[in-house]
């Protein structure tokens, strides 16, 4: 992070100038306070780094905080919204969609919310797919469900057909919810629009499984993953256990970033050996995976090892990188290549071992959210509704310090967070598994 | 089942004499009741048959009753127990323990149990595995824990070396926790002993996930797998409406039975077709699977698949049974297999499909037993040691007609329960599903 | 149970002459069977019981088999169904509603399903309750929640009333479930419907949390409650454990048995004492539960206490035999009674102790079903559907030797089921404890 | 929060020079970094105030980031510890007792750690509470369980025999966990050990399932409370739904302030109307709740209240302030007081409703942590350890701006966090809810 180079201003649409019809509520509670343009979160709080800045006279780079405006641009009761649920699963996208159309209906009023089906196919009329009438009705129990009700895919589709689209329907504020791709291609969505003159607000919801969003502190759907892999952790360590020299190994989400297989292995701290993609490792070789493994299956007959999907990539060929439709390189499959490498190297050794491999990945992604994600949901849900109806664009809902805060598309393109090995997080995995360098030097 | 031509008496290691320390609760309690070996159980309840046997002046075959006997065999203050478990995980191991255990130790009084660590190699000195110290302190609270303390292991190993072992440790009665293999050589090893005129009980506790143990209404475990199984298919299905043509496909457990694929799909009934061994299928051809499944994703978009593990067996190349340790013909994998035969199915015809496929068996079978299973698991325990003080040998625990029963070994051996397919769990099944026939005339 | 005291033939409103519209889907299958009439399941399973009933050339009491009949009365074309939910909630009477309506609507073809609301108070104009119409679409993920969608009430409504409401509305053929009260209902209802010559099925569906109908070896949600009663027991033990002197004291479901307390310290084997209506206490005395108490914390510093609600009704004053409005005597609730008892007995020993009530009653019963029940619930509903197309009335669906039966109303009418203070669950329960009696000689 | 005033410097037992046992593990893994007390997390985020307080030249207040010191105080090989755990249950205590022995003696070496047994009342004498001797294999599977293993007690003892008592063990560093009353109890056994002139470390963890402790932005627990909660209010919903004018009343934690109730209404949004401490209400007159929950009635026939303990207090006889061990005062149970009163309301009003109420709190408190507060409690501990080996006292472990801090006892002591009326945790349960004001102008 380098917050003094940021551009952290949020496109607008235009100057919001009406008043919000929540004003009417908050008079008769009177206790809900509106939220200025003014009020910023500092993004930097490292003391030394804050005070040289001020020392250099430089500015304090910050985020705007999200929540309920004094002036609204749209008018509620002309308005039509849409939704979009682009990419894979992830625990929580219902509770956004509910949020987002119970605070348009009924703080707003705005009346007419669509929701387009399986992504940004949704956009593109040759696909037939329908538009999904999201009512208070329609959504007030989709929580309970995981997946998508308005389903989702991979994969692009041309900007200015998705513009016409929304123009055809006349709609003037888009939630996208989705990833990298999804909130990149929103930028451009975004950008054209503004280019073009529309009036058409463009916000997004950072749905990453990873929690890799660049400057956003936590994604939604994370918390309940690593809930979710603690379990697939519990059943390798039985396996691994159960039987002379047995191994369990588990496979978990993570393309370019382990967060999840370093937190899963804080919260369940039976696992030996975790793989990240940011920080190499060997397999033979005297420090290598596969003479530790066999140091410790020597000294305590079982081991349990947790990869992230995107860890040692190095093993696979060069020049091979095919993608998927969404443009992700297709990683080659860590699990069940480890999974294989290490059944040779025993079986060369004439070590009977007994390994056992789980990928819970589906089972995770299609899981409703937890509490925790539901609350932290919600409030994604709510204050995208009150960014879109002020008239912003080109943003997507963070959090940061603590607060929900507006981040423009542009400072989060192209960047990606990744576990700082000499961080706290990967010094407490470390300390959990009790796992020493596996590099050769 | 054929109940005529069952001999269903249980071998005993000779006349018990001994009074119950059992007893001595039962008078304080004034309410503890001893069973009689002539109590017994009628194993068929059908009302034809039975005035048939009747007016034929057949014998109605029974079982034994399990329970407390009012004289025992054993001297508790003298005798040595043993345990081992064998094969593959299944969520009641340790409460299994644990009971015998306990009731061994408070109930009867018995100072000494030892644990076989990893199955029946622990019996064999070359693997060098130690005994486990089966303590009250030590099994109190194993049951929070899935898997097995004592570990397992596949595959027989000699049972003269078993016999010499249980000699050499001085052991009268051994508990042997494992499926259908573990029962042959429980039968084997008890015949043995009887052979050598040596006095040691063998009796065991029937372990099969698939609960396909013949003249055994219920395993242990299957009911926490159903449970589990049934988090795979809300999953499944999640994935399946969440992407255009969208295909979940579940592989269950079930070697030889669809006992746990049937009663998933009941319990969670998101499935459009279930596929069991005991069903032929096809895949190719009008009614097969794949042109059913066509038909399901033109109609409805999404489809959901659960196969047990043994179904469709007959798209392997014969001749090629090759085996695993325990002597299990190794199955090829028929969830892997239905996933690239749909895959290029749906290539070959220029459709788009988004399959999402998941194994969850590892995660089912390691985990710790639910409730239900938990008091299950606490019956067959306690009652495997009534039966064994009482010097009974050669036979397992069973529940038949609501009771718990003792079945000797020799009757369930070289037999298998399977899911009948005329039957009310199949015609349920089916019904849950909708599927229609998928055989080709 | 006097098994030859039954009477066990199933009233019918008249020969079943229609085809099943389910022979055209068994025609499809080629493996759907029928269940004949004469399909009937022996009650009695003791040998010896059923020997001297051979001798005695007595009959052989039986209960038909359930399950889809050949031909069937109702024309479901024509024919308009009612359900109705009475008394307390129980996890999966949704299930229950959701396979009744699933199985009329697309095994039999019954267009008209109409659910009455809030119990019978739905049939009475004056309460102004609309009708539920239960269409696929309605009830499909009902089984999600817990509760009832149509609602419930307590308490009896005129037999006439819901009569004349039955044929105003053009009802054939009634569902009830619903409890004691409710089945005693129903039996009256079906009777008078009989008298007066009209043909409307009354079929009822038997639920009580409580587990204590008599001749019907399992209900439906027990298996739920005793589940998350465990939860309860765990938390007791916790807080107990975690102070001095701590007593954890839970109050389980069971008004008129303790099947739901025993069973639940077996799944749990944290419990201490537990007390049930069947069998008698002392608090006072030698040997009353205040004395032990004392005993026990004074060797092992904490204990856990596990009550049933109908337990200990001899403390409170007697000729107070309050009902409610379903007409259950109301109970004194003997969870706090025990807590203030056991706070007043410390205290005037000057002995500090740290007690805990939990009472889980609502959280239990407002659950929705775990994959047993849910699969039990639907064997029921559909059962119950093949019962009632067939004419047949004044029958419940219950299970018996681990067959699905039809059971007449009359049979269960005034009788209870309770545990067997000499049987195996009592014993177990003893065992799990290591109480001793807690009855003063 | 008034940063301003706040001072933030750490109380020291004296210089740390001995090079950390962290720096070998360090150099082998490469990738360790240590924390230097200069870094420093800013506490004002607000970028309106930190700029008025450069304007104006003051300082910026900041805690000290916590993490491992390259020098350390203490020297393991000499270093006795004890842990205290004290008050009320919470989920993660035996998390945050694991990880403080386990970093205790895997990453410093420390052979000696001691648990003090029922909170202070284990440094009493008289009590004869034994210690429990904390190793490694002790605590190792202690986060499977709820509670505390070593147990707790209320209420203060006299800090002169507590520091006695430390002297006499010979122990160099005390954690004590527990909330309010012992971290002032804390600051002042801290206190008076460097007035006495000894070398003892006094490290609190805060733990307060309230999630009240002021400049703490988190507590353990709390999330798993949350989590929990949400199943009372389903139940409650389910209960409420299913009679007419069913109404669920939840009575949660929350003495003096409402986090717990505010954020389970957003976590499972069924909930009509949702009371704090830090929110005024009227039960009676226009706008009272009686009043309101009529209106609910009328309108959609059932209603769910959630109610913190801590709310209406108003509504108790003053002058009556009794306290309990601990020094708390004690609340009047205004879930029973608003049962009641909404029971004689309607009843005199002759409408029938019918109320359920739900008390969760012990089955709550007595819960192991969700994964979320696994890896909290992970964090919480080592870095508890980490600052007791630096040499650090008179201090907590605490979350501020997303990082774990260290606060000195003195800030927090006497003050307490509350939910703000006007910010957006109330805003958006009120919009959760939909309920108004509930307070007559």
């Amino acid at each position: 992070m380098n917050p003094e180079s940021l551009i952290t201003d949020i496109p607008a649409l235009g100057v919001a100038t009406l008043p919000s019809p929540l004003q009417k509520r908050a008079d008769e509670m009177g206790s809900i306070s509106f939220v200025s343009d003014q009020s910023r979160v500092l993004i930097e709080v490292d003391e030394t780094r804050i005070n040289r800045m001020i020392k250099d006279q430089k500015e304090l780079h910050c985020f705007e905080l999200a929540g309920p405006r004094h002036q609204i641009f749209f008018d509620p009761s002309k308005l039509k919204c849409a939704l979009v649920t682009c990419g894979g699963l992830c625990p929580g996208i219902n509770d956004i969609i509910r949020s987002i159309v119970l605070e348009l209906h009924y703080a707003y009023g705005v009346q007419h919310i669509f929701g387009i089906r399986y992504g940004l196919q949704g956009f593109i009329a040759e696909y037939g797919h329908e538009l999904f009438d999201l009512t208070p009705e329609a959504v007030v129990n989709i929580h309970d469900r995981g997946g998508t009700v308005l389903g989702s895919s991979r994969g692009p589709q041309a900007v200015d057909e998705i513009i016409d689209s929304l123009e055809r329907m006349n709609i003037g504020l888009l939630f996208m919810i989705g990833g990298d791709g999804t909130l990149t291609a929103a930028k451009r969505i975004a950008d054209a629009i503004l280019e073009r003159g529309l009036k058409i607000g463009v916000v997004g919801v950072p749905k990453t499984i990873d929690n890799d969003i660049y400057m956003v502190s936590r994604s939604f759907g994370f918390d309940t993953a690593v809930d979710v892999a603690t379990q697939a952790i519990i059943s390798a360590n039985n396996e691994a256990e159960g039987y002379p020299n047995g191994i369990g190994l588990i496979k978990l989400m993570g393309r370019h970033s382990g967060f999840i297989a370093a937190t899963a292995v804080l919260a369940q701290q039976d696992v030996n050996f975790v793989l990240i993609p940011e920080v190499d490792f060997d397999l033979d070789g005297p420090s290598g995976l596969l003479s530790a493994l066999e140091n410790r299956l020597a000294s305590r007959k079982h081991a349990v090892i947790v990869v992230a999907e995107g860890a040692g990539q190095k093993f696979f060929e060069a020049g091979k990188h095919e993608r998927d439709a969404s443009g992700n390189i297709k990683l080659k499959d860590i699990g069940l290549y480890l999974k294989n490498t290490i059944s040779s190297y025993f079986a060369g050794k004439g070590i009977e071992v007994s390994i056992k491999y789980i990928d819970p990945s589906y089972m995770i992604r299609s899981l409703p959210a937890n509490a925790n994600d539901r609350v932290f949901c919600n409030f994604l849900g709510r204050n995208s509704v009150h960014a879109g109806m002020a008239g912003k664009t080109g943003m997507l809902i963070g959090h940061w310090n603590n607060h929900f805060v507006h981040v423009p598309l542009k400072v989060i393109a192209d960047k990606r967070k990744s576990v700082d090995p000499r961080g706290s997080l990967w010094r407490s995995a470390l300390g959990a598994t009790g796992q020493g360098s596996l590099k050769n030097s």
